[in-house]
């Protein structure tokens, strides 16, 4: 790596995604964040929108402007569905890297996309050839990718969750994998809607989603794809929970195991599987991982336990980071040849 | 029901079931709240401990005597476990009832009781007499109990939720009945302990009792009975989380029905069978309950829906109204021959 | 009173005013709610869009029509400013008391609305002849009252936590009048707005409304009345705070008594004043009123402490009982000659 | 500096101020976390106690052993009052510095002392030579001082809030200086009691310490070195509330200016007096902070407004951070001749 730092760019920077990668990137020895776009907010400094940001930065919110971002080493884009797809094209064609936070290229399946985000995808062969930034397991692929789709919040802890299983194939046929999840609220994001009112949601909890959570085919088609298609997901049970929190990411999967898997030792298996790997902390058996525990940092932990025949995987992490900004630039230092966690070595704030 | 009032006594009113049980009884119109123990706090008025009770009641805490207590007609145990026990014999032979919110008369199986509450039990022969206070299955025996066991806050949740699969034998043979229960701090009680203070719990979230919550026997003896030994429990799975809020539980259960289950309105079913009853409310198919729509009440909404092979049951209460308090003024209620609602016609507060 | 029950119309019901107000005229013994209505939500069911009045009300919100809302003995404006003021005319010329939740009847100068509310006033001749509904200190005026102008939130705590020094003229010349007042965050209102989402205001607070807030000049205008001209109030201080609870305001007051008032027992003064007042409560000096201790109830608790020279008055309610629908319900039942806490005896909800 | 790194203890360090010294420390590039001592957790890895430091630190504690202390270049005390005095003199005897962030080095006149923590000053002469560490005030003293007695949350804010008035004097003769002070719940740190319970403050507010707060002395102590004796604070008046948030401290000052100040450009005198303070932030006049603009990090802002005749001063800060860990941090920097920012240039955490 040259001295010289990456020049990154962030399509809008207005939402909880967006300011939580400039407090990562300011935070990067690597990074320079130098130009931030928001067509609403254009003109206006962004640190008099977040005032957390008052000697952090002094940048001024730009109109999305293709070239001006295309002098970018990469951008990334903390916009609503359907926005990186416009601009992946031309960033590529002029050397600019893309990561989206949004789902434009989480979903391999056109159809399925194209379904569950009610719009035609934009660049199908871009699609084709981005990579899903599960870092932990697409590490390889990420490392050249030009395009990558970050994965949604709930997909990152299922999946981290479930691939030791998948990986040696210790899931009993048809078994069903009931993942009750509950999430803290802003994950539904900066947008003033009724239902994410202090005095809705406070002293509260609700189950959501009823009629089906575009964060279900996301998780069914990528642990297909980790599964090498091995393992039947109709019953794949997905019920997220609104949870009374800022930030914050549980998931409670329920699985059975087949006969080898009964007599491995899982524990173990896992603090194998993720031995390596900083940002993922298989905690002792029977132990159980609280949300602040990783309140804003990129850790992801994990517990395992068992009652009657299920086990049960408890997966936490802060929404924010670990599934979502903080995820996407440990996929950036990925693709541009950094150590995977400058920058993102962050102790959790306790309490 | 003669004009005259129901004579009310509570043993340990310093807890929260405690000081819900004086909130309701102090609305009740049939109801005369006249004594009031606890041993810590002898000789203090309640309203000086919760002033919010001041202009409500005058009370003032005594010491616990069993002959001033035999002079009720009814006596609450607000107490932690093993306390009604010692008492229950004394009181109803001078033909006191008693109404215990602990566990001492949760368990019918004395093993079971003393081996998760590691306490030997002081009156089996009490307890064998003894009625499970779940309203609205156990009416008719509580109708003329002297002792009634009020159910724990779980329980109440998750058996009023399968009852009607239970009694129509709807679920499949070895089905896993997961319960993936969520429940406000306050359920925790009115104890100074490091796990509840407000910076260990606030923005954060954690399952609990991982090595095996007590509610876990008392459920499974219950459906149990209810299920009239029709029914394996041996993968049912109950899995407890600690949610960042005063007051609400929500349980989330997973089952498999089986054929017949599978060709019934199971919605329907539901509606029918709680017709009749004021507390409990089916809503409509694919609904989702939160606990603040039955905040402070004695109600418990249930809404159905199913994904994959699962039928999904969602039951919210208040934890310290219909799964404490509020379900023992209701058994106090039936008790006394009162109409069951009486007192407890109480609007949910909202927001 | 006859048996016959008041007929209650309610326009705009969709607010946090509003389900309050059904909250509380549900439980009332002497009202019968019979309209409802919103221009956004006719058609619906009330409890469609609150699922905790589920059980309690089978209303439906209709459009707005005069006729209609003439059939009721009194209807509640629980709408936004500018609402009431078109049809208080038309209502009192067919006999139906209004009672206006927002603030067309507060301020009599009509000057002073125009210049804060920024729109004429529509009926000037009606709000001469309406009363500030500051029921404790106005009840014989809203007795025979066409058209209450419900007080402010905060606005209600200062009054009456300064209306017996008022009264008895003890506060300094010139004395600054110093409120720092803080308030839960359904002050604001149900409105789909950034500032109100949970991840703006949880686990934070701040100050608000630095340029002025639109309670001030009705607190001086009030003061001015209360105190018949007596005190100058350009040192008035009003700074209020935003708290991440649902509901809850305290008012912390510092004046400066003149030379009788520190000669006068202030603490009996009070008790002395509030002596018969069900609703208002003056907690033993060197008291703290929490605002859990009056949530859900039409109370107000006020206590004493003296600092230096400084006395401090510190005032707590429940914004939406006492700060807006138990008010306004209490003022109904003065215009009807109903015992004022008639459906208002309602305990506070602790925890 | 050379490139060895501080040699750090820890005194105590599992409240939250030792927790967030650990988060802090483990950040720094210059110090090296050592040793850290707990009488109850003696033998325990201190991220089994704080699962959010697994992967961060693997200190256990150990027993208080003042020759082990010695070894240290300085030692923190995050205890209780009345340990730091203990230990100070055999430290400072064998040339460890120590920071105390208790209260036995912040108030300088004993009897003061003893009054307020009824207990007898056991190092009276090292006490006078220990400097009070507000960093920004004193830091010429701090940076060869021996002993730091660390500020405490409330006086970090008001010292900071009025010294450019102070130092100017531009405060009006005999003026009240009114200080309303709001507080999150981890200012009454990490011990199991009942009112600090989440059940018990969640949700609600209240003033407390009506009779009188450890933090008032200290503030009057300070204010009056800072002004030279030039002023009178017998009506420095200090009202602290609980605030239903987990960090984050927010004082709203009141004050009279004299004919001087009212000439001053008040917001101009502040923004110079601060401008070279990378921690202190003076926001534009009438702004308003909240203190999730701080979360997590060592800045403190503030905000000016008139109204009346008076100044108000809003001054925020994080108060586990500036309010106690962070600026102990900053002092240890500044002993050391460290750049004062090091380890300490942390973006807040929003949302």
């Amino acid at each position: 790596m040259s001295s010289q730092k990456i020049n990154v760019g962030i399509v809008g920077g207005t939402g909880y995604t967006g300011v939580e990668l400039i407090r990562l990137l300011s935070q990067h020895p690597q990074a320079q964040l130098t130009l931030l776009t928001s067509r609403s907010e254009m003109g206006r400094r962004v640190d008099d929108m977040f005032p957390s940001l008052r000697g952090v930065s002094d940048l001024v919110f730009s109109d999305l402007d293709e070239t001006e971002l295309s002098n970018c080493d990469v951008v990334f884009f903390a916009t609503p569905h359907g926005v990186a797809m416009q601009h992946a094209k031309f960033l590529t064609e002029n050397h600019t890297k893309v990561i989206d936070l949004a789902a434009d290229f989480r979903l391999k399946n056109v159809a399925t996309f194209e379904k569950w985000y009610k719009m035609p995808h934009a660049c199908p062969d871009i699609l084709a050839n981005s990579v899903y930034g599960l870092s932990e397991i697409n590490r390889e692929k990420i490392a050249t990718a030009q395009v990558v789709g970050n994965p949604g919040c709930y997909p990152t802890t299922v999946e981290l969750g479930l691939t030791p299983l998948l990986k040696h194939k210790l899931l009993a046929e048809n078994t069903s994998i009931i993942i009750d999840a509950k999430s803290g609220v802003s994950g539904a994001g900066r947008k003033a809607e009724l239902g994410s009112l202090y005095s809705e949601v406070a002293d509260s909890l609700k189950a959501y989603g009823m009629a089906g959570h575009r964060h279900h085919p996301e998780i069914v088609e990528t642990l297909t794809h980790i599964s090498n298609h091995s393992i039947n997901l109709d019953n794949l049970i997905f019920v997220p929970h609104l949870v009374p929190m800022i930030r914050g990411m549980l998931s409670t999967i329920y699985v059975d195991l087949n006969e080898q898997g009964k007599a491995t030792d899982i524990q173990r298996l896992y603090e194998d599987f993720y031995q390596q790997e900083y940002f993922i902390d298989v905690m002792p058996h029977g132990s159980s991982p609280d949300t602040r525990s990783v309140r804003g940092s990129n850790r992801l932990r994990i517990a395992l336990t068992t009652q009657g025949d299920k086990l049960i995987i408890l997966v936490a992490q802060d929404n924010l980071v670990k599934g979502a900004a903080g995820q996407a630039v440990q996929n950036m230092n990925i693709m541009f040849g950094l150590d995977e966690t400058t920058g993102l070595k962050i102790v959790p704030i306790v309490p």
